[in-house]
């Protein structure tokens, strides 16, 4: 029933008479309609994996990356507008190497997430002179960060169009995300090693997936103190694949 | 009823027929959707708590912040949006480091909360110099400033959207504001221990509370002369339940 | 009946067909929601009186500031909205200060009230040098100047949101204006002392407000000649309240 | 009606079907809400006569200032929103004294005439370096300009929101203008003393006025070749008003 | 019938389904609001006349300029709003003027009427260094502008509020145009005399003039080869009008 | 039935449900308002025919231009929005001239044709170094661009409000568009010669115009390699219109 | 059924309640009103083929180019809004030769597409130092970009209105895209040929376009390792053709 939300839901950055931001609540639902991802955090290292949703068999899966590098030590996994998730993950990594040049070591997790959720923030707003970045509407995006750094060991965060972010220990975004995060609450266990909680996110998304899971349609990345963050190759991704169905 | 209202209620800066400025009233709801927040003033120092809500066990309770120190002797609990919030909070951490800088002295705290109040006050006003803080709609946040100054002594401020502040011996704010509120006129006393407003904050906010209080769902802290804002650790913040179930 | 209205009443700065500024007169309405003030001026001195609400038992009464000193014989009573009275006080005593940088000496209460009205004139303008104190709606407060220069004498100054303003031997704004003017229209004299009228000023609050009258829930200040802009001290109070009830 | 108006005329510069517009006409009906000005032009010299409307007692009627002085040489009297009189006026003052510094002589009558409706119909334009003094909306007043230059005499001009400008003999502007035209029409002789036009004016006055002409109520002004615009003082005032009555 | 052209005639520029821009056909019935002017052009010059509406006995017809010379060899009448006029006439002059000054040879009269148009349909556009006479809406004026070059000798244009201009040998333009211009079509010959045109041009006024034709209320100007541009005085004016009663 | 059209056909540059961009399909429509005009290419060079529609017998029918020179080898006939058709011409001659400034070559006419396109793409677009050009909304014109170069020969291109341009062998714009581009479908022959070219253009606009064809109501011009653009003069025109009934 | 979603459509950027951004889902129904375009990748070089659609006869087919060449070794094929494509294609140009200089090395296909997209992204954002190229709407074009890079080989790219990319073996845009890509996922084989996918792009237009197809109506590129981007001659399209029906 939209009728008397009406009048408040069209103004970008205007207050309902409930106090509602109509505008960011309407961006978190560009999320809902995006593809599935899960992060999985351990002691070992975190995980990340999406769900790629393949429109024609002509189409190149490698060319549908969702989830993106930021450093050699931190990745993203993204739900909800592409486009927008591109120029948030630009920001990051110009981020995280500012960070590099002037600290001359790597930039924590924390911080760099909170300087995505900034430009998250600041959509609306006068220009200045990062003016280029900045939206007229609020980004349609949500992320899942994982990382690994010295400070807090392996973490994941999860930014949202409303420019804020918490830390979870294991998180599901996306159109599927209700029946994967019930899943993972579930199944998770503190204790859990890497490779458990990379079975348990493919287990997770082959749940919620309308297609049957392959090396295509997924995209699975670990972040780990030792190695970095690291996309899998469709080798990796297989190895998994078989150790579920196994 | 919002029928003649909403012919007003739109325009971030323009008066009703009967003088209200609605956009700020909205933001103000938006406070009330937001977690309970306590603040109390004691002669031996102020004491500020609020409550954390988890919205799945996966969910870290150290990355969920309602209370942020400002400088080593003010801090601040909020109540509403919590990116709208980290913009104030940011804001004051650098008034009070230029205060440091040009002065050579911890800022006061009446004057830091309204360099809060004015950037508060300026959403929707053209842009200057410092544009880039500035919003096109009013904070959707409420803050609880508690510090000590040699001036003054031990104080606790309440400051809104409208971009007023006041001090208050003992304040409640957001959903479970009015219970809360209550609550402490009832058992307030200016001849309280610190201690004491530790257990009055935290039995306030366990009335108010729908979930169990626990270590994992409260955040408290701490304003005195000796030891400037300290927010409590888990464990400190064990004891003070623990004398509340004692 | 707001019918034919609503089509003007939401241009900041648009004539209606009868020639009238409707935003203008929606913030005098804004101040007929604040609370009372009274100003009264005699060959003595002048004297501001304000009511104080206290929506709370435990805000404290001393931060509810409704008279503000702008010079050191220069003063400000205000009704309506607290935050733009702050803009309109601040923007007084740069403009005083400037005076007496540039010229050596005090400025007069009549060019001062000027520059605070040129200043409520200015909503909705193009921006220039100054723009940073410039509002996109009319400022909602009312204020009764109050002071001392040489050319003129003690002098009591009304400024409303159109940036008029007019002298006044006595006057009331706010919410209880009506009662409390007719009460100074019968009671004020030229010959009163300046004792009689702080008398006048705390008796006319009295009648209009709904709360018990005490110290803690007024103000009063006095602007004589030798002794310049005082705002009175809760005992000062006192004593004209035992006058009062004597 | 206002039906078929209505689509047309929130528009501050939009041309009806008719080929109106109708803020400007708006704003000439705010006119017609102002104190009645008279203004008579004689061979001796021109006279203005202002009503003032004291809403009450207390107030002083020497700061209700309808007629000012613009140059040695030239004054107006003013009708509408005083604010924006007041800004015309300050343009006005301006102008007059950067023409007798450029070229060391009094500005002529018409000239300034034209400077005034030069800003008056600036509003709603783009902004350039004068901009602090353009309106976004059309200024809501008309002026009565009285002066004497070699080139041409005693002069009376009529200034309106329109910014368009006409000579006259004898002119009434305000709310009672429609019947105080009349008389000037019936009265008027080009033959007139300047004593005969104080004389017309205030007898004008008189007949529209609500309340009983007094010296409080009115104010009065000469512009002579040998004494310049000079505002007569409450004695000059009564001598008039007893030439009446007598 | 404006039901479905409300929808598109408010845009200032905005082209309705019809590919008609309404803003300037809206300009274009403001001029059917103004006084009647007529041009006549022959061999030996032009001939410009126009009505003056005197609404007051007491008005000085002599303020009231419905004619202006632009050069000493071009002038203009104008229909329409006044101010909107002076601003193009103020324009023409500018650029007359810079042309002498640059080429030392005065302008011709076609590429005058061009800097004319140019002026008027540049309104709503963006700003850039002569921004200061840029409108937001279009000019409510049209203007005939007679003069004299060597080129194509003597010549009478017509511009409107769309930005075009033709040449025409006689035309009428304003309230009374439509039986002005069916008259000028019957009795306008090219081997007209000057003497003839003006007598054309007075009797065409006659006719549409709702007052009595008299030297008060019309204007008259001849643009010859050997005098130039020149505005009648009253005498010359009351010759011609002697010879068409004679 | 414009119904579910009117909620997108006001935005400058709002693409409605079905992927249409409404202001340009109107603009497009005020072409179809416009005088016909038909350009034909031969082998020998190309012709461009233009009807003048006079209001007026008064009218001069040489002030009415229709077809403009852009450089000595390219030139333009145009139907719509004669001011707007004006602005294109003006910057199509500052391409033209800064081309051979910086090459020392005519320029072609393609790039020519691209020019204008692109200055009428730019409608409604960010102000830049040329923005005084630019406009609020689409060009209402339409232009048939007829030149020769080296390159390619003679050429004809047709543009239009979208700013696209295609080459044409013969084409017709304006309100008789239609039944001309008819004929010219029918007549036109790659072998013709710029005689029967002519002849073709002018019988092309009998037919469709509503008032007898004279050398006074239409506009012929050339386009050839040996002479350059050339715009006949009425005895030319005559000479064609001789062959036509010859 | 548009009723619900009237309320957001007209914003360029702002989200509906489902999460929607419709104009840019409006600017893709602008790609489904285009001619129709296909795209093939085959290991030997890549394919794009493009139909034109002729509205006369007198239309030069080679005036309306849907290929363009972006450098030597990558061009693109456009279906939707022509002006919108050029700025793209211009861009894209500007980009590529950009990275020849800096790189002195040919740019990738991706990173050509990516940064297309990045200024399909932009619109209706605020302006920065490229601001000349922004739009106040997306881009109403769909491209297929084919080149060689020494890193990917022969590539196929597809982009969209709302400034994603993905990379295609074989792809259809414009009105008969959804026939056609059911025909290329039905004929299309990694293995093929480069002529056997010159003959699968004709055949696949052939079967969707409404004209019989000929060397007129078509457009043809090819995309290889050793000759670069190249377009079709009519005379190298009419082999393609001859092969198809022999």
């Amino acid at each position: 029933m939209y009728l008397t939300r009406s009048e408040y839901d069209r103004g970008v950055n205007t207050f309902s008479p409930e106090g509602r931001l109509f505008q960011v609540e309407y961006a978190i639902e560009a999320i809902k309609l995006g593809s599935t991802a899960v992060g999985i955090q351990t002691k070992e290292g975190s995980v990340l994996a999406v769900e790629k949703r393949l429109t024609s068999p002509l189409l190149d899966p490698n060319s549908v990356e969702k989830i993106a590098e930021i450093d050699s030590h931190i990745g993203a996994a993204m739900s909800g507008l592409v486009a927008d998730a591109k120029t948030l993950v630009d920001h990051a990594r110009v981020e995280a190497q500012n960070h590099r040049f002037t600290y001359d070591e790597p930039i924590g997790v924390e911080p760099l997430t909170q300087a995505v959720c900034d430009l998250a923030l600041s959509f609306g707003e006068g220009s200045d002179g990062d003016s280029s970045k900045r939206m007229s509407r609020p980004f349609g995006v949500a992320l899942l960060l994982a990382g690994y750094d010295d400070l807090e060991g392996s973490q994941l965060y999860f930014s949202d169009p409303s420019g804020t972010f918490v830390r979870y220990k294991a998180k599901a975004i996306g159109a599927g995300s209700e029946g994967a995060q019930s899943n993972l609450e579930e199944s998770y266990s503190e204790s859990m090693t890497l490779k458990e909680a990379e079975e348990l996110a493919l287990s997770t998304l082959k749940q919620v997936m309308e297609e049957k899971i392959s090396t295509d349609n997924i995209e699975l990345a670990r972040a780990t103190p030792d190695k970095g963050f690291h996309i899998a190759t469709p080798d990796e991704v297989a190895l998994v694949l078989d150790r579920l169905s196994g």
